[in-house]
């Protein structure tokens, strides 16, 4: 098998997160924000992130909204991915996170652009048109207006059947239509894949056990995420599972994509099964040291990899 | 005196408007927002617009983000203003406001940015040199970093000195040092006057003698708005009072920012004092009936300015 380095992310749904801290919310009333972000995020465009600094040529597509895309276009630019995304009217979503002084949390979630059947088409000519140069597409994230479950599912069965790579990583009814369309790896939390069998999975062989039955559909990677517990990778029925070393959380967001971008790079470089999870898994494990997505030094990431435990049997600390 | 229909709007400190209808805001929990928009504001940028809609050649600048400034632009573009402004490091300021279903309005406001003494010296450049061919210039709004009061305050005595007419509207710190450098023509509202002069005002005759002290100040005009209460306009000695009709309010934002465009336009067009001050309170009684600032139609505006008393005693209702 030879190795390919080009790579198409799609975040079908982005968002600008804007982030502020505040002392303590008062409702009804103006209040100040101390410290405050804005920039560019949604789960393809975090990966993006994390492949281009892995090597990749990324090239990134789906939809922006023409009022506030300046944000998108600097990060990558600035990673240097190749831009592809429609633009269509209206304003990219804005997610509000306030973070007050005693830890607490509230997000405000804006709604997004509604994509219409001219900028379907325009996305599928674009998504198509990759399709002739790439082999790896991740999709990520949820869906705009205008996209239905089926729409995507759709997609990323005409992308199975010419033979591509796609990692699908979404959630609810968008990743229950699109398991149907035999995803080639799909990479659900243990949340998520609690909430697509319907019923709470508290332990490591309940998960394994929710992730057998995804495999019936067809799918050839299920890997699932479970945090500090580590990760589960079943492949032709064989199973994987890794176990990070003990870190202290800093932020978990895009600990997932993290994950999604080291699985999908270690497969286009392919990696060995075992060391491309002990890969994977370390990236992700750094990734929840730090504020955002991205790989801080080549160093600390080959030290956390390595302490990485990867075994063919569940792990139990 | 000759008319002019040409006009510099300085926007020191813009902000973008994410307004959010909400059920109820559950703090430490996703709250989804039903309907929201995201849009280009700031006292000397409502200014701008409704000037435009007036019929005035507008040249806008004061400073803007490079991060997000496509609403602007956009904006800017429709209103057929001259985008002077000055690109800064940075995001424009968020300003979020979440509506709850029972009314409650909660405002959370973001930083905006820094700017810095190069940006300070190519905004003096821009400014100094709009002053060869422009007669009038606005100056609203609040301060962002590295711009003091004092900073400011330069500025409008400058312009004075070569015999501009500056509208300053401005509140606090900003508004007490500008009154120093002796503005053309100042607007508080009935808080803004109280603040400065330290003391509740809650009648008309109350308002009348806190603008006295500030006619000490050697300001030619002095303006407070004081809401459904009406305007009164102290200019060399002689007062006006008006009075607009009775409206349902569907939003107060805007309306100081609307009364100012009016009042600049109708002494470009070299409008008499009695008219110009029926037609500048009839165009901002106008805008509390809407939502955003601009003319519906001119025929809604000649309906209200007629119905706005002006006399020169105060009105009591």
């Amino acid at each position: 098998m030879t190795t390919t380095n080009k790579v198409v992310t799609v975040t079908l749904n982005p968002a600008l997160d804007l982030t502020g801290s505040v002392k303590e919310l008062d409702l009804g009333s103006v209040n100040l924000v101390e410290q405050g972000s804005l920039h560019a995020a949604g789960k393809g465009v975090n990966v993006a992130k994390v492949l281009s600094e892995l090597g990749a040529e990324v090239t990134v597509t789906g939809f922006l909204g023409k009022n506030n895309p300046e944000l998108f276009s600097q990060l990558f630019n600035d990673i240097k991915a190749k831009d592809a995304f429609i633009r269509v009217d209206g304003a990219t979503r804005i997610n509000v996170k306030l973070i007050e002084q005693d830890g607490r949390v509230s997000d405000i979630n804006f709604p997004g652009v509604t994509v219409t059947e001219a900028d379907i088409r325009a996305f599928e000519e674009t998504l198509f048109a990759l399709a002739k140069d790439h082999d790896y597409f991740v999709i990520a994230g949820s869906l705009p207006n205008g996209i239905s479950p089926q729409l995507c599912a759709s997609w990323i069965k005409r992308l199975h059947q010419l033979g591509k790579k796609v990692l699908f990583d979404s959630s609810r009814d968008a990743l229950r239509a699109g398991l149907d369309a035999k995803p080639w790896l799909i990479k659900p939390n243990d949340e998520e894949l609690a909430e697509f069998v319907g019923r709470s999975l508290t332990t490591a062989e309940q998960c394994q056990q929710a992730a057998l039955e995804l495999a019936d559909k067809g799918i050839d990677n299920i890997v699932v995420s479970m945090g500090a517990n580590g990760v589960m990778w079943l492949e032709q029925g064989i199973w994987l599972f890794s176990q990070p070393p003990k870190a202290k959380i800093v932020s978990t967001v895009g600990a997932g994509d993290t994950l999604v971008a080291g699985l999908c790079w270690g497969h286009m470089q392919n990696m060995e099964k075992e060391p491309l999870l002990q890969f994977a898994t370390g990236l992700s494990a750094l990734a929840v040291t730090q504020v955002g997505v991205g790989i801080p030094s080549s160093e600390q990431l080959h030290s956390v990899i390595n302490q990485v435990d990867v075994r063919h049997t569940i792990i139990t600390k």
